[in-house]
Order: C-alpha cells, then structure tokens, then sequence
C-alpha cells in the first residue's frame, strides 16, 4: 500500500489527486493539510467526495508527511521550497505541483516569482516531470517538478517539429487559452463568474510566468535558440487548455501535411496520454474534460508556409494533478497509466 | 465476461453508458448500433471514446444483439417497444432507458406518449428500476424500464415522507431544475447554446410525459392519492437536475426538522447511491457531476408547515446511464456499486 | 438639467445606474462616490463606460451631493442610514437601493440585518418604491427605498391574486432562481465562475433577508396574513430572476385559466413595465436581459386546484437599478419611462 | 421618417436590427419578411420585442420592400443577389448583411461560396461598408456590403500597421475566438449547448471563408500582398469576437510600444466606433457587448520582433446588425452615431 500525502489540498489541484487517488487499491491517503482548515472534514470542503475521503484537514506540520511513501505539495508557488528538504531527508517522494523547482536557472526564476529562492541546490536535484521527455529520468528521482498547465500543452506540441528541426526557432507564436479553473481558487473579483463568464480576454500581455518555463524546456530539444510569443487568454469555461501554436517552416525545408502528420503519430506512438487526431479531426477541450489526455492536432498552411498545432488538455488533470500521478507511477515502477484510464465526461 | 449490447448509442445517454461500462474488466461491448451511422467508428462520433471504444456502429438489426447477456436501448421513446419481444425471448436481459415501459396503465402512456403501444402484455412483466425501492424484483427481472430524470430524482426525495404517511399527498409541488442535456442531442432550436444559456425558463406547464410516471410510482407507497404539481425548468448547463420538493404536514401530525433527518437517515442508510446531507449542507448539482450519486437534504418550515426537500442528480448517471448499469448489476448478482463508484468532477 | 449623485457605485448596481442614466439628456451626472477607488477614473473600473462617463470617483464625502437634486444609494446595507438625514436635510431627493428603509418594522428589521437601526424616525418616512402599488405616495416622496429583486418579481407575481382574494394567504410558495450578480461584485468564493457556473443549488434555506419584505409588503394588499415559503436559488448565469409561484385557490372559490388571464391583463394593463404574456407562453429571464420589463404568465393546475404563477426579471434592472430610475422619474413628474425603454439583449 | 425594410428577419442579425431600429423616432420599420413565419407576429418570435415590434412577418415578395428607403438584406448568403436588382432599380438603399457582395473577384467568390453569382455587375458597384476606410464612398452608395464579423474585428486591427508599413505582410496571422452566436440560427448539433459550453476548440482549420474578404479588403491598404494564416476558434459564449493578431515588424524598420500606441491613437481618433485603449488595458468582449465600438490595444513583444494586436467587438453589432446601421446613418447623411450610442451590458 502506497501511503500518500497532500500539502495544501484545499485547492482545484488538490481536490483532483483526491478524486484520482481516493478510489486507488494500492494508495492510501495518510495525511491531507492545510492551515486554514486544520480539523474540518475533508469532504465537508469538497462535497464530491462524500463517502470516498473520510479523513481531516491536518495542519501543515503533522508528522504524518515524514512517513508517506510520496507527499504532493498542491500549495502556491514558494511555499514547497521552504520544507522539502525535511521531507527529502526522511527519505519520501516528493512531487511539487507548484513552480519551485520547474526552473533551473535560479535568477529568472527569482525574478519571475519576485521571491528569493531558498534552496537553489535542490532545484538541481529535481526532475522536470514531463514524461514524455523525461521518463527515464523520472523513474530514478525523488523530487519531481511537477510541469505548469500551459507549458504541458504547449511543448507536447512543439516537440515533433523542435526534435526533428522543422521550423525556425526564433518566431514561435503561442496562443492560449485557459479555462478559469487555471487560476486557482482564490476569491478573485477577476474570476467571478459575473467578471469571466460570457466574454474572452488575453492577459498578461507582458509577461506570463510560464513563459521563462517553456523556453528552458523546449531549448533543451531545439538545436537553436527558443523564441517565443506567448499570449494566454481567459476563456468562459472551468476546465481546459487549447494551444493553438505557429511556427514557421525553416527556410530551405519543404514540409506536407502527411509528412507533418506522420511525424507526429511516430513521436507519440508510444505515449499513453497523447493522442494524436487523424487529419480531419481537431481537439476540443471537452473531449478530454475530467481526463489524462492530451489531444493533438496538426496542419500546414502552405500559403503562409506556416505550421499550426492545435494542443488541448484539462489544464486540472494533464496539466496539473494527472501528470502528477503519471510521476508517481513513474517513480514507483507502476504501470504509468494507474488509475488514470478514466474516460473524458462528454458532454 | 458479460456481453453487452447497446441500442441507438448515438446521443449523451449512449454515450455515457459507454463512458461508464468501457473501462470494466468484467465487461465486453459486443455490438453498439446506430440506423445513421452504421460503419462509422463510435469513437469518431464521440472523441471522448478514442482509445476506449473500438467498435463501429453496427446497423439496428446486428444479429449479435441476440448473443449478448445484455442489450441496453438507449433509443427515443416508442422505439424499443416493437423489437423488445425477440430479444426476450431469446433469454436475453433487456434494461429500457426510454419509456416504453416505465408505466403500467397503458391508456394512460399512450395519452401521453400519443403513439398506440405495441406490446402491453409485456409491460405487465417489466420491473420498474428505482433500486432503492424495487432492489428484490429487479433481481428476478428479464426486462427492466429505467426511471425518467426527474422521476427519479424526485421520487427519492418524497418517498421517505410518503412511506411514513408525513404529509398531505394531495398538494405536492416539485419544482424541478434541469440541465439541457436532459433534452437529448437532436438539434432542435430551442437547445442551442444561444437559445438556453444566460436564462432559465419553466416548460411543459400545461403538463410533462413524466408527470403520470411519477405519481403511478409513488401511489405504489402512499396510502393516499397523489396529485402533485410539477413544473420542469430548462436550467443554463450540461447536466444535472435540482428537484425543490414541498408538502405540507398531514393535518394531526407535528414534525420537527431533528425527526425529518432521522427519517431520511434512516431510509437511505443502506443505500450506495443516496446520500442525505448533515443539516446545514444543502446539494448542489456540481456536487454529483458525472457520478451516480443522489444527495438530498430536508428542511422544515415551522411557519408554513411545509417541508421542503431538495435532490440532485447527474440526470444523465443517476437519472440514467448509471442507474441502468446499477440495474444491470442487480440483475447480475453482482455488487451493486461495481463501475459506478467514480467520483464526482469538481469543479 | 437634473442633477444625480450615486454613493457607493463600483459594484454591479452602480454600474448599471451609470448605463442607464449617462445617455440622458436632461440628466447629469455630477458625482460618483466610492470610498477604496477614490480619484481612479469611472470608465477604467468600468471600461463599457468609456467615452460616456468621464468623471473620477470622488471620495464619500463629496460636497456637491448635497447640490444634487437626486442621490441613489448603490451601497451595501447599513450604510445609508447613516448619512441619510444629512442629504434630506438639504432638500436632496434621496433613493436607496439598499434594504435600509424597506421594511416598516425596526425590530424585524434589525433581527435580520443584525445591526442597530440609527434612524427608524426616517424610515417611517420612507416611500416603498414599488410603482405598480405606490405610485401615488412615489410622486410626493422625499426619500425611496427601492424593493429588493426577489421581492419586485414575487410581489408582482402575488398581487393581482391576493387584490382579488383568490387564494389561501398562508400556503404561498415562492420558489426562486436568481443569476449570480444578485450576490454583488463581492469577491467571494462561492461565486466564482468555478464554483457557479454548471451547477445550481438552494441558499437561505433556513431564512433569506428579503422573507420579511416581501411579507410586510403584501400583507398591505391582502386582506388575511400572508405565510410564505420562499426558496432562493443560485443560478448559473449572469442576469436575471425566475420567481415560480405557487398558490392554492381560495376554499369555496372556483377560478379558470381564461379568468385569471383576464385578472392579470386588467391589473397590469397600463403598466408600462410589467408585461402579461398571452396563454402559451413562458416568461424566460433571456426575454428581459437589460431591460426594465417584468414578465408574467399565469396558469391552473385544476388537478391540485393550485395556481401557477411565472414572474421574470432583470435583477439589476427592474429588481434594482431601472426601478429606481423609474421612481426618480416618478418624483420628478417626468415620463415614467424616459430613459427605460431600452429593449432586452437577445441573445 | 425613414421607411425601412429587413429582408429575412428571423436571425440574430435580423433581431438585432429591429433591436437597434425600433426605438429611433425616424425610423420607420415598414416590413419585416420571413418565408416561413409569414403571417406570425415578429414578438411572438422575439419575445424581447414585444411592446416595442407590431408588426406580423411578410412574405418574401412584400410590395412595400418597393416603397422603402432602405432595405436591409439579414438573409443567408445567395439570397440577396437574386433580388436586389429590382430594389436598386426601383431607387431603393440596399444595406446587405450577408456575403454576397464582399469580394470583387467574382471566380473567388464563387470558389469559397460553391454557387454561380447571378450579378457580377452589381458586386462592381457595391461598397464594401467599413466606415473607418470607406467613408466617402458609403456616402454616394446605393448598395453596400457590410463585412463580416471577423474581418471587421481583423482589419480594423491590422490597419494601421499595413497603412504604416510596419510589418512584414507575408507572414500575418489572426487568431481569432467568436462566439457561438456567429453560427446563426441554425438548429446544428455542434451549436447545442451541450456541445458547445465548457469547451474551445478551432474549426475551418484548412480555410474560412472570411479569409478571402479579409485578404482583398487589406490588399487595398497594403503596400505588398496579403499572406495571412487565419484560424478561427468557437467559444463558450453568445456575443463577442476576440481578434489576437500576431504581425513581424518589417525589416529594417525599429518600432517601440509607445510609437505604436501613437500610430493607433492617430489612426482612430476621429472615429466613434473604435476605441484605442491605453497602454495597460485589453479588451474583453464583455466590454463591448450589446455595443457598436470595437476595442483595440496594441503590444510589442521586443524579444521575438513581434506586434500583437487585440481587437474585440460585438460580433452583432459592430460586426453585423450595428454596422450595417452606421452605414445607413452615412448614407443618409445622418449624425453616423445616432441609435447607435447605447453601452455595453456589463455584467
């Protein structure tokens, strides 16, 4: 029996490893917590999990953590940094689903998250946890750094044409958009449903955190220089992320929609959470809504001599706490798809 | 392995019991039929299926359906009346979810249903299949009529007050809510997202199909006539129903809110599916999304001596796909709950 | 020129105030108040304002509302009885839109706001600005207190009925779907699009603030005491009120649906904002999205002799913001819909 | 009085004309035709209007479409080239809200509309009715064509830029999301609610057909030759279009965030419908919603050389019924803003 433990489960990502671990055989939950809720029923904060999760909030001191097989941190960035090492020395798996250790080059982290970071040596030690990429790497670490929601759809798009030099690095557009849900559950007058429902807008038009992320990861695939405009947009809907990305045929290259779209379903052949669409089909969010997938598409626009990727995923589940359990059973020799079969509730 | 069979799979009914009986390891999906889509792949016509479901449709008449153990129809009303006869009698287990034989006065449902039935010898022997009141026929039964949406819904919500004889029968009133899923996926104007999103509106004032079915149920358990007034409302969402249900307090009887939870404790105690809230929690349809869950709660108005009850559901699980399946469980022998544990998506 | 002050405008009713005041020409707006946002620009918190209302919010202390001939009150409750007396004392025509002066009774008053009333000497003052009842009293009136949403849609649902004593007074039934900007901007969890939306849930079961005005007010109207179970719910959309009314006939009485067509017609027949739809149609709040119209139909169920009764609206609108217009235009003698008649946004 | 006709109202575009036309004291709505809803009361169809809209629906062959000033055509695209010849020659105004004559090319037309056009001859004389670029000309017109919903949005974006010469022109894409409103009417399953809420995805990937409209209209403006990738999404909502265009600085050529800011301030400062924000906002469609503005912000990403530009409008109003009744103002010589001031609903 695996014993698991949630930091800061009071959250849309913490609820979700809750929805995806409570009906495992092979997992216990040992220890949920949180500061504010500290001895209030779990279920009584999370409704839908009445009959399913039985135990209390604790506080985020309890011992309970130092004997979990796996602990998840399901807190707000620069929390996790501040007691991993503590957890990493009883010798538990850590899985941080927040951005402490995504980053390996310190100062742009630090001046992205405005925050000192405390321990830059473990940030070394972590392993970003894209599976798709880093599998093998994945299966030998004890602290995994769980990928943002965007950057997963994002470079699980790019990828095919980086790894197989396609197109010019230097003019990588990224348009997406986000669900509310990608926000947290923070009472934000933004995210009201009387302030997002009914209407699209991008944000952070300046700068977007997850950018710095996606950059030093697809610079590690690309044999020149990572480029990137990256706009999110808030979309009227709770969950889900579609990338729409574009990137242009490399000079001297000529490409075909069959070549692109044979590429495509040989990079992702093996991978049980990516989905590659036959040509014709496009992603919708809602056809991977509640699931682990990551639906992907491929066109080419030869007019413009310009690739599309279309890359859509439940920024909950592949984007945050799905990918999280594919870590974990990674890291525990299990079969990767372990309790995350669970079919997309469509409609 | 249990052979099943699914007729006219190619609305959210269809879909959903797909989503549910696809990832049994005790199940086989033999034969899924549609007229229109005959030698189309099932998961081309619900993405959500891709990796899951291999099957193409198979015409209406696929002689496989007589070699499952199973066949569920999953057609419009008036549909499964005229072929319902051979299956039986080739032994094999029929679970309705339209309403061909849900009602046992036959005049009635063809005043309703405006079509001459075909076949009412074998209504007489269909079992209605509210589990939490007709657990030990249905064991027994070749032929099950699932319960309507609303009916369901609502019926758990009256019949604790109704077995103890707590109110007046002759003045009820469910004011019942309902997600737009529940008019199925025919593109009719009314049901566009245009058309039902940003509004709520009653229907059916003058009188819903499901009005007869509901009251020839609860007669079953009233030791007086039922006459009830129902007003469905098409509610801006997906999916679920919200029934707000009032009676008024038997004349001689005094009640308090402590004896009505008790009541309602003590009812459903042993019923996987119904789960009565504490008071001071009141059921909300997200609550139950996608799973097969009814919650209630029951309060009491000491001013007007009415008692109110509230009850959601999944009106696509609950009020159907999933009820269907705990029915075929029952049917079976096996554990009630067994396919139908997930948890509900929240948010 | 009428001159117009609006205390407290930076949640949803102010805004709304602004759209519907700032194209008139015969009024200007001279100053908008908001304690927080104080010297910000009204257009850049309110950016469908930009290019018509080009004013700072001042701070709540603004000399010139005492040079207004009319403040609203946009504010929450317990604030304008404080600062009230000053702005009557200055001849200014002062119309609340909070529940400060809308209910006669001071103790019950203060039981459901829980706050000591400071000047119950002025709400006896107080003209209840519901014009289809008060017309007369709104002509002469210094100070208004404008009906709460749900009590404008369930009071013009009653009232024809309870006029003509047709039903039993003390089995009422108002079951209530309120859109989510009823809650205000406040940036409270529960109202998240995350938390709202796709779902729908009761609230207040145990009592909601706007009970007792709705009591007070009809039992002015009714000629034996009313008793009234009233049942909010949450709605999963921006705009609008659907009260669903439910009424027993009166003992010994007989009523037909062609006769209470023809009561409701007569009552309403020159009121130019409550509109009586034809037998056959249902009001949906889509109908009144933006305007200040309330819509309503009547029906008959003869089988549980209980009158049916839909009542829609726009909360912000008619339920608040177009509704105090409607009365400002009252004492000022204007034409009771200068300014009003703009037509619903459909879709 | 300005004696006005709408040809096919039975729509969206068709609603909202009446919508913004039935309050105008010199407008007088003299016919309104529908083939199938002949003879039935336009508020019985629109329930929004009742009060405002007396008129039954003609047939389609109304004589008094003769006798009008001006005659809107709301019809689906081919319809209006069969019949407005005879409009013309009869000295009608002939305002047309469909496609058929946007293009000039009249091979490419016929390629992306799949039908012969009957009157190449009149498409020589329509003006394309995008008041920002062609206002002289809609002033001598007789007929024009109002543009699309998302050319509007996009040429309005990337004008000043190709006006400038700032971008390279080969490589231009819009990444634009609509609202499901911009699908029309039409009783199609992929515009069901249930479809179509909670979920985003791209459609028309290989080619839409304001593709060829947006490229000729900008060719106009444009030093070199059009190149656009144009990838439309459908979005969880009614109203609203959100262009995010992506455009490469030209060449040889510095630009800096505050020259760009300059260049749109300049562009439209004289126009009442587009409104430039200030460096720091965006626009959301909410925004805009019921309105005829279109918002627009600019950005400039130093780091990949890139211009993105936000456009939103309401894709009713500005990009359909609105326009199309700026035009009329212009061609009547008549105060270009007048019915057309009304703000944004905004929640």
């Amino acid at each position: 029996m695996i014993k698991v433990g949630i930091i800061g489960a009071t959250g849309y990502t913490g609820v979700e490893l809750l929805r995806l671990l409570a009906l495992r055989s092979d997992v216990e939950i040992s220890v949920v917590t949180s500061r504010e809720l500290a001895g209030v029923a779990v279920h009584s904060h999370f409704p839908n999990l009445r009959g399913h999760v039985d135990l209390l909030f604790s506080g985020p001191d309890s011992d309970l953590l130092g004997e979990c097989d796996v602990v998840f941190y399901a807190t707000p960035h620069a929390v996790a940094m501040n007691t991993v090492a503590d957890l990493l020395a009883k010798g538990v798996r850590v899985i941080d689903l927040s951005a402490d250790f995504r980053i390996q080059d310190i100062p742009l982290w630090e001046q992205w998250y405005k925050t000192k970071h405390v321990c830059p040596e473990i940030v070394a030690t972590a392993v970003y946890g894209l599976p798709e990429v880093n599998r093998e790497k994945i299966k030998g670490a004890q602290l995994i750094a769980v990928p943002g929601c965007y950057p997963t759809a994002i470079q699980l798009g790019f990828l095919p044409l980086l790894e197989n030099s396609l197109v010019e690095t230097d003019r990588l557009i990224a348009d997406a958009k986000s669900g509310v849900s990608g926000a947290g559950r923070k009472a934000v007058e933004d995210f009201l449903l009387c302030e997002a429902t009914e209407s699209i807008k991008a944000y952070a038009i300046s700068g977007h955190r997850h950018h710095p992320e996606i950059c030093e990861s697809l610079n590690r695939y690309s044999e020149s220089e990572i480029r990137l405009t990256f706009i999110p947009h808030l979309t009227p809907m709770i969950r889900g992320i579609l990338a729409t990305l574009y990137a242009p045929v490399k000079s001297g290259i000529e490409v075909s929609v069959e070549q692109l779209q044979e590429v495509y379903e040989r990079r992702y052949a093996d991978e049980p959470f990516v989905d590659v669409l036959p040509q014709g089909e496009v992603p919708a969010t809602r056809n991977v809504k509640g699931s682990n997938k990551c639906q992907i598409s491929v066109a080419y626009s030869e007019d413009t001599n310009t690739i599309v990727v279309l890359s859509a995923e439940d920024n909950l589940v592949k984007g945050a706490a799905g990918q999280a359990i594919q870590n974990m059973n990674i890291m525990l020799g299990l079969d990767e798809s372990t309790g995350l079969q669970n079919i997309a509730l469509l409609p």
